[in-house]
């Protein structure tokens, strides 16, 4: 039984917590929140005790791993004080949305050789997984193309928009990860096309809300991703791969299988699952799965910190080439 | 160029007339309706001359065939005088409401040996078609069910239905026809429910309008055909066949592929082709094409006047079935 | 925390001790099997103690509810026993392959008024309660047909067979209490058809594995209910059910969302989930939590010994209509 | 009857001439083609008679109208000479491979004033037209993205692709045109990744097989093309339009509706329409009726010479993007 320090309770943080405390590997030891109501909240439903202090979770000799789920600009500092203590430490993505802080982090850290797992949940998903797996196996052979689906339900709130670094740091970062997930190989060149069309507060920010992005491998393998941010029928998460004997298509869940035939429309089925939560709720529990395998058989944690940093460093790269105008080349990864 | 006399210019005679008119083996010579204005629209539309009776259509030695599309109660005399005139025949379904009539029909031609094809359309399906040789062709192993799902987009009118010989014979009978297309083997029992669930006037007329019928033949395959009159979503015909290893399923079509997301719906498509002529459109070309093979190449017509009188026979089963509430055994087709 | 006795530790009372174990509301205390060994192993998994006799784990205070998983001819009198003892029951369908006993036993229980759910378990399905819930509420209109496809992936063992009661009362039971479930009111008239087609042990046996039968509403609604017992592409449970102003399906489960495209095929999905305790894995836990209701929170177990009898009286109907040719029709339900 | 002389008797010009002799309002006149075989065998099967020169064709009276389906190489020069000629003119695409030509043909024929349509046939495939007309009605409100997938079943023949002006003029330049149909504006950026990953003849052609396109108009709605040539599962044709309300997607198209399920796969289709003859069959006659409503009825023709010019910018446009990796702004189209 693994014993967790959560930092962090707001609404992700509670879903690791329900996690946590179903799972028959681990516990709730101790949760800490810069609102400590919201920590309260979090040790009545699930158990353990409240941290009033980082530190004070750090020290507690029964918690060996923490899970970090506070807000981004915290991760980095959470990560190399948990690395310090010797935990076993599970962060949401991203690392942090400044590639010189990410990599300060990991000077910090790489000596001290942590179990480290970053959250980029969609690995987990029984269907991405399984397409990571027909892909290496080469089931329809090589691949060629990859055409990633995904959309949110609804552009998120002004405030969370303010420090969320940009759509493409905080929506596609996903996206790419999903892409060097399932390529035999890096991706050398980005570009990049996005706008701002759903809200005008977006464009305000200075952000986007629509985007495509294009990516290609040393061999010519290409990627394109198509973002948007409000997907009124759902979640739509979808990746099709072209590969040199046919196309395996990964698709969208719902909560029944219901179809409706109507003097409108066939064949009508219901909105999809409304958005990460729902959609990914099994992936999230695979993913701690995969963390307890980590630290306590002694396995590889399947997503590593070079794998966060890589994703930034694509988003990095999409906003040079919305600025230049360019394909950006990443010479070295 | 085969010569045509075409007995019934209605909605069926004429989408006959087009497609004999369009075809490039055959030709209209004669049109004969009791109703000498909608022959004059026919024969001006899609060539041929009017005839002023049927004798003067036979009478005319360019007249090589016959396509008899007029009422049912007209059928067999038709069929009798065109085989005296020694013409080839192809006949709408059914060949009449009545039993013994239409065994006296054959009594009458039988020696004359006419070729003779009666208008099971859905036969000549693309998709029904394919579906018959994969079952003939043992692709998935030896036939255990079939399930054929039949509805009609609307009641037809009072006075349509008052001459249709009821719901069994009129619009069943090519469900029948269809069971017996891709069975292995003959029905011997038949079974049948039958109820008047859309409208009064359907109940007033001793008519029924939602059916399910059960047959099964002599070593056990067994068939389910349900029929609904009023399916405002279209026209839908399907059928799924359950064979030793695994399942084969034929069915619908519409107008485009299109597929609406919103907020409401995912994957919701348009309503069925309508009715028969768009959904059978295909159908009907390749229907002629047979009977002109027949003909014209010597090949066997594809539906024989047996097959009319056997799809009557069960429809009277099923018929016997609801009057008696048992189960009717077929001992000789 | 209810705590349960589980009479019964083969494959279907260890799915339910997973469930009990894992439930928040819930825990196992006792557990009791004619083969001490397999009680142990569940004892072990899933925690309580085991029970060397029926009569002890009654004994025990803190056993508040019982789970009946044990064999069929074992329901009634375990029943009857916890019922004596005051304990809310759950019990594995059927009450009994015999009408008389089942009987009996209401009358034994009837006036100690226990809390009883019999453990149909597809009603908890999400997907064909959310169809009930439509049905109920006429989003489409008034109910006309519905057709029922119910097919196991392989026949059971022999040893299976010789004691479940034959196909109707086994397999076919559920898909009579799912027509109960989701109809207007109670059929009235049966009609079955059956036969011994995949395997001749099943002949031998006298049993069958391939059947359709239909059921009649007095106002007229039909059911068609197939059923085939080796659906080698996995268990298929889907549900059509014809209104007034369109058509409801609810269809299969797969383990992923995955489509294959290639030379051979397109759009190929994964077979179906393999069996009742992948495709229902949801439904039995959502059937816990309704029993959970109905003892903790006092509300209504929403499948009642009542609708057990109901499921055995159409099965046996069924096969009065098999043995006699005729429709039965049942006067008082 | 509008006569029509054909140049280029080939695959596509056998094809249009089956069309020709098929439509009630034209037929064919003369035939020319550089191997009178050619020309001979079209006459043979649907009439008219041979040209042996270009002249002689535009000189008979009869003559109206002239299809253009010879080599690309030809077109410029055959409009010219149809134009001066005072006929109607129906030329497949694209254009010319040079602007620079296409530029000064249209300087040479533009005081003529000529009826003439380009050959995007895929604007009148019956489900795209349908895409075009929700959009432009904005049933599901504004556009945002739209993903155009186009995949051949294979690569052409060595000659065939050092004749054709590479893949984004020969294959993407239909996608452009579509995209050019379906959004409400211009696209003003161009980015393009290409690749030669089939074959290793395409790559010493200097060829590309596999490519990603995207375009931007000035008010930020974008556009991805991803184009493969070897979709070994067939013709892949699909357009995915994102708008403010939903998306509206338009499908492939297969010969039945036959689905497969079995131990390897469920729900399995055939493989798609092979090519563009049997996709865009009833698109071809469609487009037809168009240019005949034009030349008979005094319509605008629906794809102007104007069209043919845009699109060959957009794939110049491409390939500058390939050579610069740049976007490429596109400040007058």
């Amino acid at each position: 039984m693994l014993g967790f320090a959560l930092f962090g309770a707001g609404r992700i943080g509670c879903m690791h917590a329900a996690n946590i405390a179903a799972h028959p590997r681990c516990r709730l030891v101790r949760v800490f929140d810069v609102v400590p109501a919201a920590a309260a909240a979090v040790v009545e439903r699930y158990g353990g005790r409240i941290a009033h202090s980082v530190d004070e979770a750090l020290a507690d000799p029964e918690v060996e791993a923490v899970l970090i789920a506070s807000s981004t600009d915290t991760h980095v500092d959470l990560i190399a004080r948990a690395a310090r203590a010797r935990k076993a430490i599970l962060c949401e993505k991203p690392i942090d949305l400044d590639m010189a802080r990410v990599e300060a982090c990991w000077e910090a850290i790489k000596d001290l050789n942590p179990v480290i797992q970053i959250g980029f949940n969609r690995r987990f998903d029984p269907s991405f997984e399984k397409l990571h797996r027909e892909l290496r196996e080469g089931r329809l052979g090589g691949l060629r193309q990859l055409i990633i689906t995904s959309r949110d339900p609804d552009i998120p709130s002004v405030e969370y928009m303010r420090g969320a670094g940009g759509l493409l740091r905080d929506m596609t970062i996903h996206d790419f990860d999903m892409a060097r997930f399932l390529l035999p190989e890096e991706p050398v060149e980005v570009t990049c096309f996005a706008s701002a069309l759903i809200d005008p507060r977006v464009a305000e920010l200075g952000d986007h809300d629509t985007a495509m992005v294009l990516l290609r491998t040393a061999s010519g393998i290409q990627v394109c991703i198509n973002n948007y941010r409000r997907a009124v029928y759902g979640y739509d998460q979808r990746i099709e791969a072209v590969c040199e004997h046919g196309v395996i298509v990964a698709g969208n869940r719902r909560a029944t299988t219901l179809e409706y035939w109507s003097r409108e429309a066939t064949e009508a089925k219901e909105p999809l699952l409304h958005f990460f939560v729902e959609r990914y709720r099994e992936a999230y529990v695979r993913e701690l799965d995969a963390f307890l395998a980590a630290v306590l058989d002694g396995r590889s944690p399947p997503v590593s910190f070079e794998d966060g940093r890589r994703a930034l460093r694509l988003a990095d790269a999409a906003y040079e080439s919305l600025r230049s105008g360019r394909t950006v080349l990443l010479e070295e990864p």
